[in-house]
């Protein structure tokens, strides 16, 4: 089963591809998706919408997971969050990938086992739970947590609908 | 010279078509996306992307209009709309769209001439500058507003780009 991490912004957009069989996860491949923050606002969301289904087709995955967003900041940020993700969750659910959201901490105890870890913590974890995805930044290392969330919970998704 | 104005919402998107030629405005159609909002939010975004990338092809507009957010709601609704809006702008975007955006004062300043008209004042202006466009909404009213409004201001960008 493959699964696609994603952990969205306006600016920069990471996303992470792992494969799992059994209790084994490998690492596919990462990367940030970074849009020119001078291009007018449709050409940045029509920007992640297109690189998403890029994609989606170049890896297809069979789950895909996203970071639900806090809503403790402010409301222009959460404005310009929804927005990328809103671009973002279109793609995903466009290319007919099953998307699964969850919360920053069930993402972290998924990876680090405690809701609270900082992200040091969730970049340490990623890196020894998947250790051929090498260097990366903190937005990739972000979307392989997610990622590996949803595997977790994407196995238990199949088992429930066997 | 065909618009299309889009007034984003995450349960109800309204959507109108005006044809401009010269000074003269004629309504073209108008109608409010509705999502099922039981659906998984993935699902919701998608179908908004998808219904205004079909509108999109249907009417060929040669611009769109959207309406700017304020972001005096509280984070939880800024979030949600620009989710909405997110899928939206994207799919305008794609369908290879100029568009425009518009704060709700610039929009009622253009069609009632005061940027602090109500929304019955919009629709009963909307009815008055497009008689064919019969009954309707407030959602499709404001997005014919956004259109009237963004014909306004195009012909001005096409005017400054000759």
């Amino acid at each position: 089963m493959r699964i696609l991490g994603i952990d969205p912004g306006l600016r920069h957009t990471g996303w992470g591809v792992i494969e799992q069989a059994g209790s084994r996860l490998t690492h596919i491949a990462h990367g940030v998706i970074r849009i020119n923050h001078e291009l007018p606002l449709a050409a940045r969301l029509g920007g992640i919408h297109r690189e998403i289904a890029d994609l989606s087709r170049a890896y297809w995955p069979d789950f895909a997971g996203i970071e639900e967003t806090l809503v403790n900041a402010n409301p222009r940020s959460a404005l310009k969050l929804g927005q990328a993700r809103g671009a973002a969750m279109a793609a995903l659910h466009g290319a007919g990938l099953n998307v699964l959201e969850f919360s920053p901490r069930t993402i972290k105890l998924a990876v680090v086992g405690t809701g609270a870890a900082d992200k040091t913590q969730v970049s340490f974890m990623v890196s020894r739970l998947l250790p051929k995805a090498g260097k990366m930044s903190s937005d990739a290392a972000d979307a392989l947590a997610c990622a590996i969330c949803t595997a977790h919970h994407a196995v238990a998704l199949k088992k429930g609908a066997a």
